[in-house]
């Protein structure tokens, strides 16, 4: 064929894109402060300009304060949060090796996914979405293996359930094992304490709470976690994902591996900015606070939360959807009408529940209140009679 | 631990991170145009938005035109340029497949480790770093095994050759194998003609002709490929890479895989306008122009170009650094002096080349001229007597 002449696709003309500006309240991601859009619109370095090399530095030294950690290797990878899923497990799995995988809803699921494809065997400790995995459980399960690892996801995104991490590492550590926690939409939003809390790899994502555009899986690994995989007998499976490697280009060694994604990680510098700046104590309570405040809301229309008040995420609400009322409609009445995005719910839960998300800079006294006043008109229009939950929230403030 | 009291880290404060803007004349990131860059800027869209489906359709309509193919699945991979390697061989290999990979360089070197890691088995074929790879050697290896792919790099980045992809399609289909070529340093530079040349699985990287930042892969599959990959009997390796998940969200399905890096898309969609305002054959001959009057311009020095008249890049050019010069003293002088970025020579050309980029919206009549200018001054302050690029290369224009 290469005799033909070159033929070339015939080009058309696109207008420039245009997005107008929503409010992000659904799983993320969530909105991005101005400061941040502007942060990726600076100049683009090189990836080992010795400006970049600093800028990666303050980056390292904030996700540390965000982890609550000391570990060394804590960095972004160089993709979304579900590539920092794929980097936790197949670091530290290798063929063969029993991993205990906490399933309550799709990011556990896509957790054991992962475990197969790196040839590992889960061992599945399961709880109905919508529930936290009970401890007991994932003694019995740790029990029954040589366990590798145990994973387990601290906030489910698909059902708003917050998992308690007291005494996970504990159990791992006893049984030889490693904690693996998925933070994608806990970090810096509810306390992670990685270090406090034993965890060995711990990754999280750049859109939910931490407030920066999606692009970026943050992740931090123990020593332990280090020493395990320099102990692998084969590669790590993945080239991008093989921290041996991706190491030495955060650490000391500057080794080039792949060019970092220059402009996502200004937007997570500045983001982590903010984060400092607030101080995650101060960023933790307004999480809850807004949360609070929702709850008090969604309840006084009559409507019900899907999951039970000690296990609720702050960050994530999942709000049952009301017999006769179509999910659909409403989402799209919240978009259209009010510019307004938030979540339908997922595997068993599509059509019965909305996940609403407060993350970020989108947790707010304003927002709460915005949501409240358009379900509550959506609902309406849908023939779904009840009341304004605006003022039980603004009471809570 | 956990009823230790919450230990938070200290917080620090950190300034605004304000690079200054560099001329990015080495091997990647190119530079980055305005408009490009206050794409990024545009207020976030959820992924599943259908104002960033639209969006999304729009990419891939243009780089469907840039690939020069009709390929339904021509998307995006959410990672770097790496990312893009590693999918368009984890898709197709499946552990004990045999793969020609050709190596004269470190892209075709990760190649071949990243092949070892999906269980396969290299067949490798050499050439020199600084030449092309001989078609004979290319066919001996396709006949000596049965080949599920032969595996090449177009632009190989770290030598600045360019692989004639001339008749490899017919070798390797021949054989049953398909055949997977690298564009990254190529893709909006050169022609690369997947559907001219047969290609079945082609990516390239966002940061270099392309001229948008690093973040995102390029990769298109003919059908060819992807029959392949529905055939295949165990799961893609990589859960974050498996194309039949990521074709799902990018096509009619839209069902949600990851989240996407959305102003990473902005900014791809936003360069990919830029390409299809110029038009394909306007940018390879822009290309083209200025590689030529700097290679004038460096040879009027008396300096050597590393590799044949008919093997080089236009998109990055190897240039010889004398004898007694410091390599990396020079660049340093050309970065903080001047404020350009050129690259070095990896692995065996370390030390003995000069990678400079002409690439995207850096290929330019005054960045020719830019360069040689800097480097003339720089080599005359290490002691190099050379007499000046700049009228040879102007002669050219």
């Amino acid at each position: 064929m290469a005799d033909q002449p070159q033929r070339v696709r015939e080009r058309r003309t696109y207008e420039k894109f245009q997005p107008p500006k929503r409010v992000l309240l659904g799983p993320g991601p969530s909105p991005v402060e101005d400061r941040i859009l502007e942060a990726m619109a600076a100049p683009v370095l090189g990836h080992l300009d010795p400006l970049f090399l600093g800028c990666m530095d303050d980056i390292q030294g904030m996700l540390r304060y965000v982890f609550e950690t000391d570990n060394r290797v804590t960095i972004p990878i160089s993709a979304t949060g579900s590539a920092g899923m794929e980097a936790a497990l197949v670091n530290i799995i290798e063929p063969g090796d029993e991993v205990v995988v906490c399933i309550h809803g799709v990011f556990g699921e896509r957790m054991r996914d992962i475990v197969e494809r790196a040839g590992g065997k889960p061992i599945v400790v399961r709880a109905e979405w919508g529930h936290a995995i009970e401890r007991a459980n994932i003694e019995a399960a740790l029990d029954s293996c040589k366990p590798r690892a145990l994973a387990i996801v601290h906030a489910e995104t698909s059902t708003g359930v917050l998992q308690d991490l007291t005494g996970l590492s504990e159990l791992a550590h006893e049984r030889g094992a490693l904690l693996i926690v998925d933070a994608v939409t806990s970090l810096g939003g509810h306390p992670v304490g990685v270090d406090r809390n034993g965890i060995d790899v711990c990754y999280s994502g750049t859109q939910k709470c931490l407030g920066a555009p999606p692009g970026l899986a943050p992740i931090t690994f123990s020593e332990r976690a280090i020493e395990r995989i320099h102990a692998r007998k084969s590669k790590v499976q993945s080239w991008y994902l093989d921290i041996t490697m991706v190491e030495k280009y955060w650490g000391d060694d500057r080794t080039y591996h792949h060019t970092a994604p220059i402009s996502m990680n200004y937007a997570l510098r500045e983001a982590l900015r903010i984060v400092c700046e607030e101080g995650l104590e101060a960023r933790w309570q307004r999480h809850e606070l807004n949360h609070r405040a929702l709850v008090a809301g969604v309840e006084a229309m009559g409507l019900e939360m899907n999951v039970a008040r000690e296990q609720r995420l702050w960050s994530l609400n999942a709000v049952r959807v009301p017999d006769g009322v179509d999910d659909a409609r409403v989402r799209a009445r919240l978009l259209n009408d009010f510019n307004i995005e938030i979540g339908g719910g997922l595997g068993p839960l599509k059509g019965k529940i909305w996940r609403i998300g407060l993350m970020g800079s989108g947790s707010t006294r304003e927002n709460v209140l915005l949501v409240l006043e358009a379900l509550h008109s959506a609902l309406n229009e849908e023939g779904f009679r009840c009341s304004s939950g605006v003022e039980a929230a603004a009471a809570v403030y």
